[in-house]
Formats: structure tokens, C-alpha cells, sequence
């Protein structure tokens, strides 16, 4: 389950920052994967002894500068084995939407990194890198949004109206045009790296994805979602936000079955899938517990709800659905599991 | 005249962005000087259709856009001419500290760009970009502070202190100790882009140095930084400010003689000097108008001073220096001019 759709930058107590615990738990469960990966399925022709890498949808940090320094040491250990080679410089790309907090990001960068550091803002559904010059892409729980919610969601007179905020009661049509827009964009992403990426790099994917048979409304994450739902529809009722502002408002997230995903890759056709695990987070369990899940989700879906109804309202809101939460905390503790995964794909 | 050493970012009313065509007509006269430059000194052996430009002290825009803008049009026109390469790529780093605004630099991107975009945070007088990487560079109006103020400058005690804030009545000794720090900071500077760029790439360097004879306190940039020294007096003595805080505050500002700037890029060995011109801006005349001038200079020296006395303090001193500016108006208007250069360097 990811608590990091999107982020809230800054460094004040609702920052992503000191919610990310849990997210680092798992790139640490996925480290020797990844570890093994770069040194068995990394093939680069080195033109000189620069290794570009680039984290698609990094955030704030702290848990992007974990990612590449894992790829970075990954990398150091695999050619200063192999080829002796003296000094490898790496350059490392941090990219996410020109909305992202990149002052945060950049202030907060690790000290005694050895690496060139640049911020690249930008959508990933596009290129944001020069062609055949990155060697490892890595993204990190930013692949449950879809670039734009269906329209025809939105629409209150069409037959694919989604009457709730996200997932519970989704309509099998809700649910065939949220996955339509899915893989339109993960094609998207796809290409857009397949463009960047040297033959023979790698591309690290972690996120969270459905077991087959598991509904998101019966997820801690589809829950959560669903108070988040049911706080705005107690603002409207009490005139605190606009009811037709909200009949328009519905959620870009899709979180996709492994089977989806898998098959959305296959597609694309660019890749070898060398790797397609299901990890979990042993280290670390979410903790059931109304002040760490309404942060987090205030971090991870705030800005959507502020973006619509303000920053005021969204401030409201959530404090609506901390109490709400406290009153799920039975059925969140008994929430189905979703699944994490880590995919390691080899552009041909 | 500069006025633009540091930057306050952000889209408010003071911000830099309304205060920076002075610096585009600038760059506008400069224009012909860099194609003609890039037309017959630049000489890149591509490896890969990709060009890579980096503007070293960028701060927010818009005035970095055009000089990146002013590059790739010529790099363009040189090489679609000479190879009719059909599709040149070009990756283009904005520089500045860390504590830049890159938020606003990245939201402020124009629309139309046909290169890919990266923000590098980090002190130019360091190697912020990985060796051997970079074709073309600039810095704009960024190389007339140093990095640190000599520190017998600050000390009371020492023979070396300088009484005033900045400029007025500087004795031989504070010059020496400025021009002595100056020159490591640019050596540091040529070094570390000299590591950066490929043999043949071209280093193009914009600001403003002081004609022989004359003194910084004779100029427009020199009247108005003692005009903020004395506001700063003015603030100590109604008890608003710390003296003892104000008497160890100097600011990091020194602009060079052109025989000095010269020497100290001969000194430094890793360039070919292909053109020190001085230009002038007949474009547009510096506004001599106290609300242009308090606002440009506090944008550019307003963070300094909040740094070391606070935000309020900082806005209450330029409220004096309104006061005080619109009072030596006359002397102002009669100013001895500072000189603009382009210089165009070459690496070996």
C-alpha cells in the first residue's frame, strides 16, 4: 500500500518527509534485489566513465537520495570489480512535476553525496532527457496516478459517472475507463524512457499493485480514500464546500493489478522484463493509527483536494477525516493487503 | 552597472523578474558579439547529436532564458549549417546555490523551449558538472561577488577592518584583501568550469567591471550600496539594529578593474582569450529613480541584509534607503560609469 501518490514539499510537520519510514522500509527490502539486478542485468558501453541516473517522480526526498544511492553503490561495486576502472562519475537526475517542491528537495541534499546533482522538472508521461544517455531510471511509488481522470467520470449526466469520490461502488465502467487512461499513460511513461535509456540500461520500478480478486475499496489505501470521500460529503453538507464543485471531483489515481501492469509492459515492447517480484516490507508495518494515516494521506492527496477546494477547506477536511479514521480503525486493521512490487526492465 | 549580484526570488512585488530589462538590453547588445563567437570559435567534436549549455548563477529568470535562448539559436545556426544535422538535441543546466528559487525558475520555463531542462544547485566556485560534458557556458551579471568576506575586514580589531559597510573611503589595505579573495574566487571558478567543458567549448562571460581611475564609491553601484550602509547607521542608532551586529557586516562584493579580471584569466592557463570587449547598453538607460533603484538593489544585496539582521529590519532599511536614494538623486544622475564586458574564453 502507498502512502506517497503525490507530496506535500516543505519541511513543516505535515511533511512528506517524516512520513516516508514506512516507504524507506521497503527500498530496503528491495535492495539486494536491486543490488543483483544492476550486477547481472546492467550492460553499458561505456563511452566515458559517466553513469547517468534518474529518479522519475522523486519528491521531496528523503527516500529518492536512498534509491540512487543504492543504485549508485550497485553500480560502483559491479565496474570497479569488473573493469578496474578509477574514478566512474555519476550525474543524478531528480525529476518530477514543475510543481514539486525542488528548493526542499535541493536543500536537503545529502551532505556528503559523491554525485552531480540536477532537478528536471517536467511530467514523465513525456521525455525530460536528451536521447540514449540515461544508464538506470528508477521510479518509486509515483505510478498510481493517471495523468488526468477520465472525463466522462467527471460528467454527471454520462453513464460512466462515478457517483463517489474514488472507489467504493465503482461501477465496472468507472473501473474500464480509470485502466483505459492507465495504460494510455504507462505506454506513455514507457516510451518516454525507452527514448532516454541507453540499450542495455535498466528500469527500476516500485509501487504497489492489487492481488487478483482484491477490490480497492477492501484496501487500507481504498479505504482511507473513501473516509477521505465521505469528509468532503459531511463540508458539503455543511455548506463548508460547493456540492457541485465536488460532483466534479474525483481522484487520478488507479492502482493496477499485477496482471495489468505486467500486461501494459508486454505491450510497450521495448523491455525485457528481467525481474517482476512481489516484495514485502518485513522491516516495517504501517501502523494503524488515525494521526500517522491522516498526515499521510493529507501529504499524498492534500494538494488535489486544495487545488479544488482551497487550502482552507482542505485543512478542514482533514481534520474531519481524522476522526472519521479513528472510527475505521477496526476495519483498517482487517484491510486486505495489496501487494508490492519491484520490476526490473532492460531496454533492448 | 550591476544589479543583479544575488537574487530574491519569488513573483511578489519586489521580486527581480520586474526589475531585470536594464540586464536584457544588456544581453540584447551582446547578441551578435556571442553568434559571431559561437559561429567561428566554437568547435565541438560531437560524440552524440547533444549539445549541452550551462548558465553558471542563473538565479530566477527571465534574463537566463534569453542567454540560453541567444546560444542555442547560434549553436543551431552553426552546425545545421555547417553538417545540416537534422536534429540536434540540447540539455541545458541552470546553476545557481542551493538556495536559489528554483520553484520559480522552473515554473516560469517558457512554454515554447526546445531543450530539455535541468536545475544544478550547488556554488559554481566548485565543479558542479560531471568532466568533459559541457560545450557551452555563460555567466551573466553573477561574478561580482566573492565568496567570502576577507575576515580581517570584519574584525574590529584587526588593521584591516573596514569601517564603513562597504565602499566609501576604503583604505589600499580592505581593496587588496577584496581583490586578493577575488582572485581565488575566480581562479576556483576558471578551474572548475575548465574541468567541465570539452576542449574546443567556449566559456562566455557578462557583467560589469570599473574603468582605470575610477573608484567603486564614484559609481551609480557604489553611491547606493554606501547609501545602504548609511541607512543601516541610521537603523543602529535608533537602536532598530545590533551595532555589534552591524559592525561586522560587510558585504561580499567586488568589482574588478578590467586589467585585473584580464590577468587573473590569463593567470589561470586553461583558456584561450577569443574576446574582451567592453559593450554598452544603448538599448536602454539605467532608470535614476529612487523606487527603481531601492527595489533593484534590494533584490540583489536585500538578502544579505536579512540574513544577518532579519526580514523586518532588512524592510525598514530600504524604506531609509528610499529616502536617502531620493535625497543624492543629483549625485546619482552623475555618476561615473562602470564599464560592461563579454569575454569570450576558449578551452584548450
Amino acid at each position: 500500500m502507498s502512502t506517497s501518490f503525490t507530496m506535500i514539499g516543505g519541511e513543516g510537520p505535515d511533511s512528506y518527509q517524516k512520513h516516508s519510514k514506512w516507504q524507506g522500509g521497503l527500498l530496503e527490502a528491495a535492495k539486494e534485489k536491486i543490488n543483483e539486478a544492476i550486477s547481472t542485468k546492467l550492460d553499458i558501453d561505456f563511452t566515458s566513465n559517466l553513469v547517468n541516473i534518474a529518479d522519475f517522480g522523486c519528491s521531496t526526498g528523503p527516500n529518492t537520495f536512498k534509491a540512487v544511492q543504492t543504485i549508485i553503490d550497485a553500480v560502483e561495486h559491479k565496474y570497479q570489480k569488473e573493469n578496474n576502472y578509477e574514478e566512474i562519475e555519476f550525474q543524478v537526475f531528480f525529476n518530477d512535476s514543475s510543481n514539486n517542491d525542488f528548493n526542499t528537495l535541493f536543500k536537503t541534499l545529502p551532505q556528503a553525496r559523491r554525485y552531480y546533482t540536477a532537478g528536471v522538472p517536467g511530467s514523465f508521461f513525456g521525455s525530460v532527457l536528451p536521447k540514449r544517455t540515461l544508464h538506470v531510471g528508477v521510479s518509486s511509488y509515483s505510478l498510481h496516478f493517471v495523468s488526468t481522470v477520465p472525463k466522462e467520470i467527471k460528467d454527471h449526466d454520462s453513464q460512466v459517472w462515478n457517483k463517489d469520490i474514488h472507489c467504493t461502488g465503482l461501477s465496472k465502467e468507472v473501473v474500464k475507463a480509470y485502466l483505459d487512461q492507465y495504460k494510455i499513460d504507462m505506454g506513455s511513461y514507457l516510451n518516454a524512457r525507452a527514448q532516454e535509456l541507453l540499450s542495455g540500461g535498466l528500469l527500476l520500478l516500485l509501487g504497489s499493485c492489487l492481488p487478483n480478486g482484491v477490490q480497492m475499496s477492501e484496501t487500507l489505501n481504498g479505504m482511507m480514500l473513501d473516509c477521505i470521500g465521505s469528509a468532503l460529503n459531511d463540508m458539503a453538507e455543511k455548506g463548508l464546500i460547493d456540492q457541485e464543485k465536488l460532483d466534479t471531483f474525483k481522484l487520478p489515481i488507479y492502482v493496477a493489478y499485477a496482471s495489468e501492469l505486467k500486461q501494459t509492459i508486454e505491450d510497450n515492447g521495448f523491455y525485457t522484463i528481467e525481474r517482476f517480484d512481489i516484495i514485502s516490507n518485513e522491516n516495517e508495518e504501517i501502523p494503524i493509527d488515525e494521526e500517522f494515516l491522516t498526515v499521510s494521506f493529507k501529504v499524498t492527496v492534500g494538494g488535489i483536494v486544495a487545488s479544488q477546494f482551497g487550502q482552507d477547506a482542505m485543512e478542514k477536511t482533514f481534520e474531519v477525516v481524522k476522526i472519521k479514521t479513528q472510527e475505521i480503525l477496526p476495519q483498517l486493521a482487517n484491510a486486505k493487503p495489496e501487494m508490492q512490487y519491484l520490476i526490473v526492465l532492460r531496454r533492448i
